[in-house]
């Protein structure tokens, strides 16, 4: 596999067999995969802290029969357009919304929608999931 | 309105100060509506905490072109049927997919499904967005 | 009491009813003082997102005896001297060291510090607890 | 060194290259250093996890002229001395103290101290370092 580098790396024998446990407990497959889940564990988390281009959902839960709360939040999500790439409705019970909704871009404006959909009056919950483009995590 | 109960705060007058101050940066409409968020902000917090039967959302990001990635994915989901509610699929470029999964259960099962998730060769990003099922959040 | 204010706030029954249940369980002292608490909990967060000026403690933990270890972890700190309000040791058992570092200044130059101990070889932990320097939390 | 383990790694290319930028930023010196670094913030975010003995510190922050607190403080304290190895003070200013109180037992009891103390009226900040007693973490 030309596009696979091979190095190896030292760790004291304790520290060894701790990761060895971790990893039969996370029932992960292999050593370097776990490597692989950690290193990008942390690219991730570098993209939101500095910034750049990024995606993940917001969650918003509400319910449905509080005036004007439908039209509010469409409203808002219309300011947002270039954030948002696409919702999703669940009906939880008789009274309640869990809304999804997908974004990508800066974590800036993620916030900003955030924030603004948060202090609509009967959002119960508004809540976010801090995901990645891809694009930079190979 | 009948389902509505008055009482009063006491608040130092520096810290009132304070509240309102955020409160109009937060651009919030009412000191009652602030408190309310507060509020049910806590009671979600508790609601993971405690163990109770929650919602929320996971977010996936893969390159769908991996071999037996789809199936993998496709098989612990149905090993987790009971807590899945719905999946959303967005497909950011040509390699990236983002997956969201809606899910309502205990937060020992969330945590358990995400962490198979998680494992899987090929998943660059499991995030959890932590909601609510909205039944206990007036 | 002059330097109080009060003014009522309006709740839903439900919101009400499971606040005070939240109240109770954690022992509060009245409605008035849980309030106190969650806004200085939220002035607190602002305090570090917008990078005013701030206090708190990091946490390190290590092995002594590495060699070198000592002279790395005091050569940063007179760097950082500005930040730096005073530290603590702690001798945990024959091997491990925890020290609190207490820091007073600007989240960025806190983080910066924080950055530096953390990838000193032998470091086995380091953790940052963001507390506040109360100026501004009435 | 007879106590260091030598393995193999495999990455692909592309994260790797994304790993040797992450290493330089940060300043660290090696990709095996690197490593280490993050299987140990595995294993301490375990060891909270798993309810583990464990060590860290609680921070407060709060004015030492509010009727009744430092007795408060102290009483509360002295519950709990079994977790508690030793505290610090430091003078904010005229008027601002910040507490730090280095515990070392069971998530679960230092928990139960920080919640104690949160609710204390006058309590501007309670905040907490998850740290480790290094035992486990080699």
């Amino acid at each position: 596999m030309p596009n696979i580098r091979r190095f190896s790396v030292s760790l004291e024998k304790d520290l060894s067999g701790q990761f060895d446990l971790l990893i039969k407990q996370k029932k992960c497959n292999s050593r370097s995969e776990a490597f692989r889940k950690l290193i990008k564990q942390e690219l991730i988390q570098e993209e939101w802290l500095k910034g750049r281009e990024t995606a993940g959902a917001i969650v918003l839960v509400y319910d449905h029969h509080k005036r004007e709360l439908l039209n509010k939040i469409m409203h808002i999500q219309h300011d947002y357009s270039g954030v948002i790439l696409s919702t999703q409705h669940v009906h939880l019970d008789h009274h309640n919304c869990l809304e999804v909704i997908i974004i990508k871009g800066k974590p800036r404006e993620v916030q900003g929608l955030r924030d603004k959909l948060k202090i609509i009056r009967g959002i119960k919950c508004s809540s976010l999931a801090m995901a990645s483009t891809g694009k930079e995590i190979p």
